[in-house]
C-alpha cells in the first residue's frame, strides 16, 4: 500500500510512496482511508522530519478489520479518528479508544476535519467550566479551530466574541453564533469583559484580549502563531483574583480524556447541523502540495482536507 | 474601646482611637484580642484608605461572647481567626467560619502570625495536588508567607528549593526544610525542574524560575512584589504542554474554602512543632508604628506582630 511520506527534494514535500500494511495492536481497527485533514501541525512536524517520514493524525475511512480484542466497532463501519502520525495512508491501525462511528448523514470530508480541531476546542472550552450565560472570547476566530470553538461555545450558551485579523477572516462568524466580531486592530474598546479567553495568537493580540479577562477568569491558549513572548500588564494577577491561564496541548490532554465518546459528541454535533467543521479547502491525496502550501501560508479561512 | 485608625497628619500613620464596640452578626463571637499581626497588604491599604478608617485582618485572642448563632467555640476560648479589616482592636466581631481554637502550647504571638499567611500558603499549594516526591520551588521564601510555604511543602513531601534576594535573606531556610537555596542573581542553573513554582515576585526572577517549571507545572503567583509585566519566553506553553499559571489572591479564594478547618490544620501543625510562623519582630499594640515601618522597608525576615 501507499502512504505520503516526506521527500528528500525541497520541492515536493510530501508524495505517496510504498509502504507495509498496518500491523494493529491487539487494540487497534484497521480503517481504509477516505479523507484526512491537513493541520498546521502537520506541516509544522514535517519540516523537522527526516525523509520517508510518514505524516498525519486526522482520518475518516471504513473499518475493514476490527480490533482483535473486541473493543470499538465491526469491520464495515464509517468512523473518523486520530492516528499515531500515520494517517496520510492508504489503511491504518486506530486505537479503537481514540475513533467514533460517522453518524448517518455526515460526510467524509467534514468527518476528516474533526478529530484534531473539534478535540482542541472542546477541551480548550472544558477548561473554563459552565459557559452558560457567560462571554467567551476567541481570538484566531477564522482559522480551523477557532470556527469551532465559536460554535461550540455558542452550543454551550455562551455570548461569544470572535477576534480576527481581518474584515475579510471575520466574515461567516456571525452565522456561526459570534455576537461580536472585531479585527485585532480595533483592540479591547469593542468588546465586553469576558470570563473565558480561548487564544491561539499570543504576543501582542493575547495582551490586548487579556484586558477584557474578568475576575477568576480562565485563559486557555492552544497555541503561539506569533511566537512572541507571554507579555501581561504588572496587575495581570491582582486586577483579577483567581485568574487561571492553562496551555493546552492536544497531545499532552488525550491520554487524561476519554477521546472515543468526546469524538463521537462531536460527531453527533455536526450529524445534528449544531456544527460545521467549515471545510474550506479539498484537495486529492494523490497531489498533495496544492493544499499543504494553502495552509502554509494561512490561505484557507477553516480546515483543508485531502480524499482519497 | 479602642482600635487602631488611620490618622490625618502624614507622620503617625495609626494611633489607637475610641472606636463603637462591636456589632456582631448571629455568626460571629466577640473576641477579646491579645495580638495581632501586620502583613504587607495591611499597609498597602493604610496608603489608599482615608483617615478614621480600621485595619487588620491577622486576630487572635479569647473568645468573651459566643456567637448567638450557637455556632464556634463557648466564651473563654483561646482562637485565631481573619477578621473584617477591623481586627486591630481591642474587641473584635470574628465570624465563627473564620476562626480556630488554639491548641494547648501555641501562644498568641505565634498564633497572631497564621491566618493570613498560612492560610495563602496552603491555598497556594492546593492549586498543586499531590507534591509528594515532587520538586516545589518558593521565590521570596524569606517573607512571612514564603517561610510557611517552604515548611508546608516539605511537610507534604515535597523537595523544595527556596529563592531570595541575598544569602542572608536565605539563612535559615535550610533549616525550615529546603532541600536548596539560591539568591535570585543565581539564576536557575543551581535548581533542578520542578513541578510546581509558588512566585510573589514576578518581573525577572519569575521569568528566571519559569524556565525550570517542567510539563504540566503549576504555578502559583499570589503577589507581584516587583509590580512588573508578567514576561515569560515565547516558548511557555508549547515547551511545557499543560502548563497552568494562576493568580491566588486570598480573599477571592477564602469564600470558596472551608477556612475554619484549615485554619485548624494550620494552628494543629504549628502546635506538633512541625510549622514555625517565624515570628521576626514583635512590638506593642499602643505604639504600632516602628513595626509597621520595619514591614513596609522590608526588614522583617518573616512576621511581624503587636500584642496587647
Amino acid at each position: 500500500m501507499h502512504a505520503l511520506t516526506t521527500q528528500a527534494d525541497g520541492g515536493t514535500r510530501v508524495r505517496p510512496t510504498a509502504v507495509p500494511e498496518p500491523e494493529p495492536r491487539h487494540d487497534q481497527a484497521v480503517v481504509e482511508v477516505r479523507a484526512v485533514s491537513v493541520n498546521r501541525g502537520d506541516l509544522s512536524l514535517l519540516g523537522m522530519l527526516p525523509p520517508g517520514s510518514r505524516l498525519g493524525f486526522d482520518v475518516t475511512g471504513t473499518v475493514v478489520r476490527a480490533a482483535a480484542d473486541g473493543s470499538g466497532p465491526p469491520a464495515g463501519t464509517r468512523v473518523a479518528g486520530v492516528a499515531d502520525r500515520d494517517g496520510w495512508s492508504e489503511r491504518v491501525a486506530l486505537s479503537t479508544a481514540r475513533l467514533a462511528p460517522l453518524p448517518d448523514g455526515v460526510g467524509w470530508t467534514d468527518a476528516a476535519a474533526v478529530p484534531v480541531a473539534g478535540l482542541t476546542a472542546l477541551y480548550a472550552l472544558r477548561q473554563a467550566g459552565s459557559v452558560l450565560g457567560r462571554a467567551v472570547l476567541v481570538t484566531g476566530a477564522s482559522g480551523g479551530v477557532g470556527r469551532i470553538a465559536v460554535q461550540l461555545a455558542r452550543a454551550a450558551g455562551a455570548e461569544v466574541h470572535a477576534w480576527a485579523g481581518s474584515p475579510e477572516r471575520l466574515k461567516g462568524l456571525t452565522g456561526l453564533g459570534a455576537a461580536g466580531t472585531s479585527t485585532y486592530e480595533a483592540g479591547p474598546g469593542a468588546t465586553p469583559p469576558v470570563h473565558v479567553l480561548v487564544d491561539s495568537v499570543g504576543g501582542e493580540v493575547l495582551r490586548s484580549a487579556y484586558q477584557l479577562v474578568r475576575q477568576r477568569g480562565v485563559v486557555v491558549c492552544y497555541g503561539n502563531t506569533t511566537r512572541s513572548d507571554l507579555s501581561l500588564p504588572f496587575d495581570w494577577g491582582n486586577a483579577r483574583p483567581g485568574v487561571r491561564i492553562r496551555y493546552l496541548h492536544l497531545f499532552d490532554e488525550m491520554p487524561r480524556r476519554t477521546v472515543g465518546d468526546d469524538l463521537a459528541l462531536l460527531l453527533r454535533l455536526v450529524a445534528e447541523k449544531a456544527l460545521d467543521p467549515q471545510v474550506a479547502l479539498v484537495g486529492e491525496w494523490s497531489d498533495p502540495e496544492p493544499v499543504l502550501r494553502s495552509v502554509g501560508d494561512r490561505q484557507v479561512n477553516g480546515k483543508a482536507v485531502l480524499v482519497r
